[in-house]
């Protein structure tokens, strides 16, 4: 079949341990006025902050959780007040995307939700953005290389993007250094969620051969190490493996449409208060089995999972469904918790199921689900 | 070894059969006034020109052959003039270059001389180009998605860089119909610059896991497919996998220096009428001969050169010095014209390793070169 395809990502990626250093004179290249965004705890922000060049006039903003649409709405306030140069985001991938919303919103008039996905007015971006470096701390989301922001809109109950071609961060500075501090549950979720990234941009009904390079390349290094990133945190290898993953999954899903793990995650995460690797983990083994059995009933072609079983065992003779027993096991192993112990309940399936079906993840299964088999999902992921 | 690397591309690239029915939608989104440059038959240009939106001001620019300095300034003075608010680039590497180096000079104030490399002050460029659409026509050169634009000066009888990280094309169009009336010699030359752009930065002593992967890619799909569509033009997988080929080259070549094939290109194509593609092809059998045997000398590691002999045979038990008596042979059966038929003789021979050793691509090979070296490399490909 004919390939046919359209790739974009950040306008420059600098990968590779100590990169953080260079940031100090990539922020420089933009300018004086500096908000620099980050997570609950400024310590290391400060210490970026404190090597930038003199002269520079730095705001800190706090992000202390998953953004919700008043803290984008300050945050660009801030901006503005400020007369900022440029957005830094510097921390997990709730930060980075809270920089990116923020640094597109401080150019564009209107309100936020005149913008938004789903609740709003899902009007596009008619101004470029401030520029915006992306400095992940995390290994998980790419965020720092993709085009949207998630932002929970508690009104609402739900998560939904703010997406623009427009906001690709101008720079990616990926530092694996940043990762070796995470504990063990937090290396465990945002590695799961790289997983989720490239495995469903690999099988989704959206892939070509390019982001299947990268996909390959990003699962080839998550199978050999984040078991290893998992139990030994110092294991410098398996967390540039991981951060190398991470950024893949997010150059991949940037350009290709996710499927079902990610057409629940989205509902779930903003019913609940679930980390989203966490939500990922728990539905991945399903998702991979139902996908299967329904490209077969419908006869259609399911070698791609073989070949993902391949990657992620590392056996050249694991078939289809030896994806999903690797990755049940892989979960267990990590010890991320169900989501019942979330405060799921079957009570809360027919929702899901009607808000997982239009989300626009959904949209790259391999192979369109029936209400029977999501229900099915959730009842094996619970 | 821990990795480091830096990744920048073209802003998007649109990959497929009959893609370039995209174009007229991307021109209007960036004005009216449009600067298409082409070669020296217009007669695509004006079938592209068209179909582009009523009230579209089109001027067409001719690139008869390789650009030489005093082009572009005509060039840059047409654009200027015109108020373009676009470049496009349709044709071969040529035109693409040029179209780049239009789009940066139109708005950097100066003489072209100014920023050029080797020859010129090598001044960075401190404005933004014009918007830049580059299309290309055959598969080899990949400068859809480079930042540099390689012009004549038939003053100093050399080919210089115009190079600016500002310089990759907004949008890179590639799409493989164009590529189905290339004649056979030239689908032979153009296919070996995809080649040795891929098989130089993969044994690059710059290379990255990222541009590895890249480089992997590519590097199958020409082995698979080069000689395919040099027999059979209307192969329309073979051609795909060369312009896919040809774009990853181009990828990787913008982000990891080349090596000894290409520092001598830089010299030969300066001073001798042949064609970039075939110096590439002379020279590559006996550069990555002369790699390997210089690497075992310094007792440094050739491993990365069994690698390439195994994806270029197809061969799991191939060893590096396979892949030169595979070049040798792909050679012999595209039919290129050897160094001496394009009346290279001896006595160039000092001058060409003079100029090749401060070639920018000699910085990536593998290994230093002797003057010994670099001597028996001319020989042998003469």
């Amino acid at each position: 079949m004919a390939v046919n395809f359209s790739f974009a990502t950040a306008g420059q990626i600098i990968f590779g341990n100590h990169s953080l250093e260079k940031v100090s004179n990539l922020v420089a290249g933009f300018g004086k006025k500096v908000v620099l965004v980050t997570g609950k705890n400024s310590s290391r922000a400060k210490e970026l902050m404190a090597k930038f060049s003199p002269g520079t006039d730095t705001v800190i903003f706090n992000v202390p959780g998953e953004p919700t649409t008043g803290l984008i709405e300050g945050g660009v306030q801030l901006a503005r007040q400020h007369a900022s140069d440029v957005i830094v985001g510097f921390g997990g991938g709730s930060v980075i995307d809270s920089a990116k919303a923020i640094a597109a919103m401080a150019t564009n008039k209107g309100e936020l939700f005149d913008y938004l996905e789903v609740i709003g007015q899902g009007k596009p971006l008619t101004e470029k953005p401030l520029p915006c470096i992306a400095i992940p701390t995390t290994a998980g989301t790419g965020a720092e290389v993709t085009k949207n922001s998630v932002i929970k809109s508690p009104e609402n109950n739900v998560k939904v993007s703010l997406r623009s071609n427009y906001m690709y961060p101008d720079i990616a500075v990926v530092d694996p250094v940043l990762t070796w501090s995470m504990p063990p549950a937090l290396t465990a979720s945002t590695g799961v969620d790289a997983l989720t990234h490239l495995l469903e941009t690999f099988v989704s009904n959206q892939a070509n051969p390019f982001i299947d390079m990268l996909c390959r390349e990003g699962l080839t290094r998550i199978s050999r190490s984040l078991r290893k990133a998992y139990k030994d945190g110092s294991d410098k290898e398996a967390r540039e493996d991981m951060a190398m993953a991470s950024l893949l999954g997010g150059m991949a899903l940037a350009n290709v449409k996710l499927g079902a793990v990610h057409g629940f995650a989205g509902p779930m995460g903003g019913m609940f208060p679930i980390p989203h690797g966490a939500v990922c983990a728990c539905l991945m083994s399903a998702v991979i089995e139902e996908n299967i059995q329904a490209l077969r009933e419908n006869k259609l072609d399911s070698s791609k999972f073989d070949e993902l079983a391949k990657i992620l065992t590392g056996n050249e003779k694991a078939m289809s469904n030896d994806a999903a027993i690797w990755a049940a096991e892989l979960v267990a192993e990590l010890q991320i918790p169900s989501l019942s112990e979330f405060g799921l309940t079957k009570e809360d399936f027919p929702v899901l199921v009607e808000k997982a079906k239009v989300a626009s993840s959904m949209k790259g299964n391999p192979v369109e689900l029936t209400d029977e088999q999501l229900f099915r999902i959730l009842e094996r992921s619970l």
